[in-house]
């Protein structure tokens, strides 16, 4: 079960949904929650947590001062929100208890530009707390994800005090008696993959000898875990502004060279990039917006494309067919198209060491039946920057799947997670990091 | 040469272009100067002036609010302003001189939602007079038809005061001594074919006797007239919404039904429609808008398509084929779509017996160097509405064109006119009409 | 009544369809008829009346043998046939009486290839004169048109026999008597544009002062006649071949570059290639082939794209935009694409003169009950080659349109004629050119 | 080394390829080589050794023929031939020694419809064994299985004679003293996924217990094998008609319905069904014939696509997605579709104990110098025909890879085995067939 708290911050969390970049209210929400939760030896917030100039997907000034706004007036905290202002979110939290290693845990907390469902069979619609934001909608989980984070520091925070010989939580995997330091990231922007970057390059991971990362749902049911996720898509976002020239669409369409017509071909085109034999593939042209009028042949299209690859080279070979897909169909229509690369994020491995650590630690935890050793992911994410940096620094990383029953798939309308699985979250994280703490002092 | 008055009413036009039904500063401009400037008999303003429910391509509360804020912030007459809201824009202006025919003359007034070239080379960019409305620009020279509707207004006015006797504008072209009625319409929304029908169907038009509409440029350069346009596209417009279901686009593509696939499908073989043998049609999509994310399968795309056809006939074959093609591509995909007819017009004839006293009159202008008898415009109007309507009633209709050097083509963002054809047109209208009211007692 | 002889010899020909440059059995079998029936002054046959060097269009050598083979074992002659052999097909007959003008009249004798209903409903078929050719039809009325070049050197050259005083011909719109030179050509491959240059070109042209062109059917009824046609289409046939590498589809997709993925992009930017203003295009990809097996990547497609405008002008506008997307498309797809322009014609136009005579005297022709002054094709003919070369060199040129009864659409299945139409063009051309000969000594 | 007799043999293949059904002289030239050289215990030729009703993708009785004349013409068995007439190809050669299991062996002996490369840096064009067939290839190296076929059947009928106490083969991977059944099924028709179902349901592969099969190159290069392959992915042929109705493309394309258009929307649609997250698809558009002159509206498109997928849900989910393309994109242009499901075929696996044997024989090979124990496929094959139909019944199936330096690519012009993996992958696989029978009495 799954402590009521952790439940009523999940749900405000839930009502408040903030996209890439803008999770004003719930940095300030998760910084408040940590103050007068957890006894913390260090808290950098905003700034302070990230490398700015590493971050990628940051919007426009108008939109962030829009969220900002909507932040002050849903009651964040001033001051914290004028550290914040310019996109300048996430937050991370650290704890030490005596002499061991350094633990790192990475949450994500931003939500998704989409509209929740309002059908009263989509639980937060009937229980009151579905997004007040319309637009967006936290369809992914992670605000089960940035509750998850919180509650794990509560319990490392408690385990760490029993050094004295109260062994506080010896039910539930866990192995008690922390010592060592964790650091949770909260970090910001994981759905445009534009935060792990800026995560993956602040001072605070550098030391960092063990990193978890976690991902609840991924089509697992309540009381599954997944010790160690791989099949993590190489991911590239590409935009692409295709410019031809306008003319009047009933009086003389032949001088016009039309924006759309290009940007239909491409899209045709793009989706048949040839399947590759060394693995999976992705292409989706996801945001299309061209035009002004319908009687003006249509002199500009923007498209937001991105490609992902099951490797480097996968998706390399996806960006140049992408490439040379979008540049002929400019050219067929007579139009130029300026083709930018956004984010993007590499590929990643769990290491056996850590997948055996967290498979063992789930076991223990009340209400887990079925903890598989290995699955594949299937999309992308960028908390492969810090496994990755970690890794090359010689620690170890894993990323582990925390199962719930959730209604619909992710990203859609009626998204949403069995609160049960939250607990599950925390207890399989904290026991796998007093494991790790006693196994490698 | 065109009154300087004139020219500075027409550059402040220029300034503030608005939209179809957004036209509140343009109308209450037109009013004050009206009031100013002409002695008239009645005004009908607003929704007074047209049929409110026969209005098409009516934007949202919103966008209309936004605007009627903008014409109150630029000092428009807030009382006017009241009268306008909710997008009743246009007006109706009435001089009556004596027993005579009632001659109508229709004006468009809305400008077009694209931006207007700042280059140095752009006229109204360097004269500073260029769109102030970022966005929205007057590129298709309703700003000259609204001046040149207040100029005949001004001549027609004092021509009938020269019934006494003093024949004050016996140059020019002018027949002078008007004896009759003169209604000027100035109609809101041609470039959304919206604001045509809810004139025709307006009792003002039910009385008259001889209808005569005018544009501006239209490849004839500064000094040509022509006497006759025929050859109107009928033209309709089609709003196409597709629907699929959103899906993580690296996790699960195969749950995802697309939305951009079956846009881009439907705009390839929209264009690709048979060329008709029976004469010209046209297609355009020429607004697209599409998709959430960049990793989020699209779930829905929204395009603004027109078709139109030499014949009405024509323009139904192409109607019956884009609704094809929209809901094969739907299928296609497995999504939905929605089609709505929107605004249409209707194909239209000047009569030959217009087309001679029009020839006849401007070939008196000053500065008329050319006049043709007849040209056809190859797009849609839907002063079509109004020509049909007077036909109907068995009065005459006569669509001139009045040559203007315009260095960008209509529609493009360095549309321009050249401020002598002002002149000109006014001058070949007033003397058609003083003509009409001479020769039909 | 339409000949009973010449009944038979239509169906005759009607059975036996060659497509371009093989008509050996045709051009064997008119000239059959014309030594049997005809005092002819002289008759050129094969590469006698043609300049080989101008054919277009002309199939390859395997292609030849196999219908020359195919027309000695239908019995042709085989000295004749001889003459023939390498593609050199058609006739020039020739019928001098006295002193007076040199009147051309040019019929195309060519089939197509396309097989031919074997539906009870279609004439051909229920009367046991269906084409024998499988895959070849006479699907245009290029049999009648071979037939009614027969009926009226017939016609004129016993006109001419009148002379000494007997009118043989008073009734049915002739005015008898013919002095002068009637020269009829018999012209080969007019359905792929490819003869009427080679025929142009030739000396037997030079000296024509009159020239006539007919064509059977266009939607016009039995009984009608159409004097003047014009609005033939400029038209130009390119041939692309699309060149990628194969791959084994299921074992290695990345490694093809696939000349179908391209080729489809191609079709279908082909047909959207934006419509003009200026007047009437046309587009059409008529023959495609690629690939050779489902499980290879096809490396190669080759593709027949034919395109038309109403001017030359807008033939070349078609032209340069499909060559762009042929190219861009192949370039989408890492192919190459070779071009090839292969046969073309110009546009033309009827001279009034002649347009004047053919109405008059079509005017008197028995079953004629309407004549049209004008009317357009909407389609090409490479009779346009002789007449633009006749009036270039001075004369006149006319094309008449003989109404008939046709079931089907001009290159379907179930096309048919209705056999007194024969009759008409007879008389309607004989006519014609004996007022000619009368109104021009 | 590989012997030079057989070197001799698959270049006379070479020169003779033969697509499927159609191996005549391919058939006739094993039956004669084994008659000469192999003592062999049982052989049954063609309609013996299929099932003639369960061939899938046999060709018209006209192309069988020809190819029928072909081989009497290059000299084959007229006597043998007639036994095959109308695609009865292929054989079972058996040869007994003694007690013990029956093992199979599956080689495929089909060429395919694609032509060879003439490049003197093409060795079989170089040294003079290209293929003699203009527009056929053994570009998939079966004429090297079937002289492997032959090479096993000498080498098992010898090991088998040292029953006496002579090991002739002690060398190179053999355990000597075969006792057992041999059976080599000379499989036809591998490239249509044709031939396996027919031998598969034959009587002779009822009593096998072990079945082994191979294929040279894959990319592995000489000296390395592949003990046992999987990943078959799972294939159907889908043969699409689509009908609409021609037109004259210059006078009038609106009677048209365009199945060019259509296919042309179908092929850019197919090969953008959704990537699966469950496992690899691939789909192919690899035969295109539309249309029948330049000037008609094409009537008529045949396409031939070959849907895949890693599982034979994935197959199923491509076939679905295909067949709605196909209807949609018909419906769209007002055609109808006609589509078969051609041939197909089922996924299936290497059984890990045969896996063991043959990596235990390869590395006992000469010149064998890497023994890998699994990889994939990832193209289809109907060898999985017979090796499910062994495993059902209780047997065990294997299948090899026999690395070959291949200079292109499987099924492109220039590709090429290197002889020498002729012998490795005779010694490895009697290797193999030895060790089964004394492991397995």
């Amino acid at each position: 079960m799954t402590d009521s708290d952790l439940v009523t911050l999940r749900r405000d969390l839930h009502r408040k949904p903030e996209p890439a970049w803008r999770e004003f209210y719930t940095t300030a929400r998760i910084v408040e929650e940590l103050q007068s939760r957890v006894d913390l030896d260090a808290l950098h917030v905003g700034p302070d947590a990230i490398v700015a100039d590493q971050r990628m997907g940051v919007p426009d000034a108008a939109e962030l001062a829009a969220w900002h706004d909507r932040a002050r007036e849903a009651g964040a905290d001033p001051d914290l929100l004028d550290d914040l202002e310019g996109g300048h979110t996430g937050a991370v939290a650290v704890v030490e208890r005596g002499e061991g290693p350094t633990v790192g845990l990475r949450v994500d907390i931003d939500g998704l530009p989409r509209p929740e469902s309002d059908d009263p069979d989509h639980a937060p619609a009937a229980a009151g707390f579905r997004s007040e934001h319309e637009g967006a909608m936290h369809a992914c989980g992670h605000d089960a994800h940035a509750t998850i984070g919180i509650g794990v520091l509560e319990r490392i925070a408690e385990s760490g005090e029993g050094l004295d010989g109260s062994r506080s939580s010896s039910e539930q995997g866990s192995d008690g008696d922390f010592a060592g330091t964790l650091k949770v990231f909260f970090q910001p922007a994981e759905e445009v993959i534009g935060g792990g970057k800026s995560m993956a390059k602040s001072e605070h991971l550098a030391d960092v000898d063990y990193l978890l990362a976690l991902h609840i749902g991924l089509d697992h049911p309540t009381g599954e875990i997944v010790a160690g996720i791989d099949g993590f898509l190489a991911v590239r976002h590409l935009d692409a502004t295709i410019t031809g020239e306008s003319a009047h669409a009933g009086g003389h369409p032949e001088q016009g060279r039309n924006a759309v017509q290009a940007m239909a071909t491409a899209v045709g085109n793009l989706y048949g990039i040839p399947r590759h034999n060394d693995g999976a593939t992705r292409v989706n042209a996801g945001v299309v917006e061209a035009g002004s009028a319908s009687n003006v042949i249509p002199e500009e299209a923007y498209m937001q494309v991105e490609v992902r690859g099951e490797t480097t080279d996968l998706m390399e070979y996806m960006t140049e067919n992408a490439e040379r897909v979008l540049r002929s169909a400019a050219e067929m229509h007579e139009c130029d198209v300026e083709t930018e690369i956004g984010a993007e994020a590499p590929s990643a491995t769990s290491d056996e060491e850590l997948v055996s650590i967290v498979a063992d630690a789930a076991g223990r935890v009340d209400g887990v039946e079925n903890v598989l050793e290995r699955d594949r992911l299937g999309g992308s994410e960028d908390a492969t920057y810090l496994m990755r940096e970690v890794q090359q620094n010689g620690g170890l990383a894993c990323y582990v799947g925390v199962g719930t029953d959730h209604p619909g798939g992710h990203h859609t309308a009626t998204f949403d997670v069995d609160e049960d699985s939250i607990g599950h979250g925390i207890e399989t994280i904290a026991g796998a990091i007093e494991r790790i703490a006693r196994d490698q002092p």
